[in-house]
């Protein structure tokens, strides 16, 4: 019953399989090889974009803070959620490959930014030279709170950058859950949605230690290997990263996997909405829970052995956040139930 | 015929087989699971030091550059040899994870350091606050030109750098083959050498990406959970990594490897020590050799599929650098030895 | 009728006589001049600290964040009034100078932080390496919005502060305007309250480009200097800057002058609160009005030649920052509030 | 008989009666005031180059560190002679700036690098994103060994540099010494040779606090309002910076001052070198000497108050350099001279 994040799960069998296959021979290093090219090729058919350019990596937030680096002078502002994951939890990484530059925190329900917002925001650098320069906004999708953009919503707030001359950064550690949940091909919640740089995140959805940079805004990638080499990002075996994508992309493994774990979330969420006293924080739209726990309930359910955590606790209930991947399993999600039905 | 580099090898079947085993149930993330303690615990054991901090990544760049960043403050001064992995090939991550401070070239015949050159460097440090503050010196064993460093050698570069104030990183991308070429253990070779800091690869010796930077002097190692995180180096999914530094150091695998290695690269030298107007530039003493070959005798090896870098050329010669690993098979270096007894 | 800033207004006559009287022969560079060992000497006496560590630089956003890259690392945290102009005028000054550490922004009315806000925000600091360290509280007195606090509410924010190991910065810009409007002698309102290291600005004050990094916890100082140095702000020309402190800091002319443009605060809050739909934004107390002013009334005193910023506007009023200096006399005041009285 | 730098001289008296005079009334801060924009004009029309960007600020590690970081990435590589000023004596300013920028020390007598010496470092740049981005050659002139570079030799290295796309940068702290030794004008001395973006240093020469980063190629000039302001050199009385350069450029003063100082040096070695044992290590080309005495007469001038800085000893001499300024009276000169022959 370990809910604490999609990334306590291993990796998925084919995707190991592929790895243990790459073990043959020498290949030339630093991606040099014939895996990584392929790899290449295919994130580039899955999103629909020939020419964009493709960088692997291994952490979410090596990806998230080498992009925003592409992006964005040193003196430069990245406008972002306020709880996004580059702002609270990634220790500095943007602010460390960037040089220096600056998150701009912007509010909003659910870990979503409205334009009007972010216009506000903008309108707000009047003073030159004095102020950081806007130069980028990044979203995530789906967000720290489990919520989907649309791409008509993406549409909207790109738009509103491109307008002030920002580039666009899409954090997409979950964007095979936000796929998932959408009618919509990944070109469309991306690139054609006015995201001129994705993370699109792996590691979460059944790799090993898989992400990569993707610059559908080629003039951005034009000194992204020097980036990724001197932050400690180029592996000498390259072959190993690119197997994992090969292998999640091959026959759409990769959205089986996550609608796998939404409907993992959903089947908790459901469950756990039926409980008196229980009501949950945001509408569950991909692979988190955020639900307010009565206390009695969330002990039960620590003492059962359920992992998880408490995001906020008030006097009569604990803001719990559940997260499923595509390893949880019905029964997984059927022995919490019946342990919060049992406590309930 | 690889010889481009250690790194062009596989993975070692015992560590891949360890990595898949890893592959079970859920697992904290970060770091927090249970094989990264046994590695961690493993790490100290094998280098005899209990008490010693081990903090797992993913490059020999990231390692080196990480460990330095913990040694030296931003207007520091880094000492190394010129022709230094951190120094030459590693496009300033040092610079960027230290937050700018500087790398002070010394010269040195295969990549060796003289105590007297560092002393005299040292003394040149007279003008306060209008240098850089020198504040590590960094050594790399076997060296950058696969020559070897013995304890009594370490210990009369770390003592002039103790004496002036300066800690001492070791860049141990291949300690093993230096380790297996001297009659010391690890420890001998390191902290009671004088080593505070070591950036351990096992990478180039049989691992996927394997690298532990290991604080024997501790106090150095205090907030340096803050500088991986920031660095985009704590992997999520930590098991993988501790999984392949088990398998490593099990029944001495990681030396038994650099042995051979080792082994073939003596075995390569001696054969083409006997062909004319062959000169080896260094002995060879690990799994490196730097070789002076004339220039039709390159030729047909380039042509017949030898695969190595050209280090530089003069009007007779050109300066091959040729990499041994743990997969070089006596075939391997008999096939080149056959084509170029042909061609001499 | 300049109302802009402090920063608009000429040397003080006693403080430019100095400069011109320091230029006399040859004078050893970089600070190593017998007027900067005076400077530096009577800047503790006015301090009454003895010991402590002074650093003289050239401008207030140098002096904020080179005093701020000696308090944190550089994943640390800054804890700050979201409107401090370390945040927002500063341009990733400290962010620069601290190699990416990050300010926290706290809200709070006319630029005060409650305690209560601060430890509710301290205790958010639950996620290790995740997060940034925080390290470091700034706060600034007189605040952004001319608000001055006393020494017993230093104290309590100190106090806080270093419960929970941090250190604590004051941006002095406007110290001397702080003081002009308490009863207590620089030490109370400054390392007797707690403050561990202070920017000493004396340039919005009468004096040319005089700013001071003023270490009261020493052991933060230790290698300051070189900080300073690679900043490019160790002038070469010492002197110069120190004599601008020994003019203001004798026969306490610097608070002289504080008491005075406080003065010229006061006359002109005065007057114009007296004019119908004039509504003060906060109480004046120093020497900066934040006033709202119906629109009529602005557009007549633009017209009118006042210069001064609109810092909001609402649809019936313009939120209006007016700066008094050193050098604002009584008819400056005067002029402006009878052109408001002939348009009120 | 002070010549331990030209920094050691006091403010010419037209440069501090110019300061004095800018002390009227109220100006715009932050460099929005009339002088600054007369200054700027007077440095266009100079330097005969009438869309130049030209931005002011206080230290000559300032200008230098500012102008390359608008020259190169994080992680690209400024070439630049090993001996350098911003190589051995700005504490890692440029690393800081730049964002963590390599310097690529070059070997040369007397500060020189040669063409041929540059192409040859150039052309070992050929493992792509291992190693820093080669993009930027900085010059000195005159050298930091007062050896005058030509319009001629510069364009050479210019020439080299911009065929393998690198921008060029020259240090211009003694700018005016070379012109006055030179018969050419401020713009055949740089733009017209190649120079892009310049570091012009008045300090040196007579004024308080004045250099300026002149951009001939504006494009690198976008953003450098940002950079400065975020490094702390945009003081807010930006009048007193431009009053100092308008006296200095006004009649020639720079240059008449620099020539005085350049025919100080020129009779200082002259009689210097007439002494047994005595031993120029470089002729005397713009207003420093590095010149050999032999220990007795080292010590003796010692005793006599002589104050200049040992460079280096060797066993029978001293390599002493002595700077000149535009303060050095012919007094002073032979005071020095005289004590000299007394001991020889």
């Amino acid at each position: 019953m370990n809910f604490a994040s999609d990334n306590v799960s291993p990796v998925h069998p084919r995707i190991m399989s592929a790895i243990a296959a790459a073990n043959d021979g020498p290949a030339m290093p630093y991606g040099g090889d014939a895996l990584t090219a392929r790899a290449v090729e295919r994130i580039r058919e899955v999103f629909g974009h020939h020419g964009a350019e493709v960088f692997l990596v291994t952490t979410g937030t090596a990806a998230n803070a080498l992009a925003l680096s592409a992006m964005v002078d040193p003196f430069g502002g990245v406008l972002a959620h306020e709880e996004a994951h580059v702002n609270t939890d990634e220790c500095g990484a943007p602010e460390l490959f960037t040089g220096g530059a600056k998150i701009i925190p912007l509010p909003g329900d659910g870990g979503r930014i409205s334009p009007a917002v972010l216009e506000e925001r903008l309108a707000a650098f009047v003073h030159g030279e004095h102020q950081v320069l806007p130069q980028a906004l990044t979203l995530t999708n789906a967000t720290e709170y489990g919520q989907v953009l649309t791409p008509d919503e993406i549409a909207a707030l790109t738009s509103t950058a491109h307008d002030r001359g920002l580039k666009v950064h899409l954090d997409g550690a979950r964007l095979a859950n936000a796929l998932a949940a959408l009618d919509c091909t990944p070109a469309e919640a991306t690139w054609k949605a006015g995201v001129d740089v994705l993370s699109f995140g792996l590691t979460k959805n059944g790799a090993m230690c898989a992400e990569a940079v993707i610059f559908f805004d080629t003039g951005l990638a034009a000194r992204f290997a020097w980036r990724r080499k001197r932050s400690g990002q180029l592996l000498s075996k390259g072959r190993y990263l690119a197997a994992q994508f090969l292998a999640a992309l091959q026959d759409d493994l990769w959205l089986d996997l996550a609608r796998h774990a939404n409907a993992m979330a959903a089947r908790l969420a459901q469950g756990l909405a039926e409980l008196p006293g229980v009501r949950p924080a945001h509408p569950v739209q991909a692979n988190e829970l955020f639900i307010h726990l009565p206390h009695p309930l969330h002990e039960a359910l620590v003492t059962a052995g359920a992992v998880y955590y408490p995001w906020r606790e008030s006097e009569s209930t604990v803001l719990a956040r559940l997260v499923t991947s595509w390893a949880t399993t019905p029964e997984d999600v059927d022995r919490l139930l019946a342990h919060a039905r049992a406590s309930a």
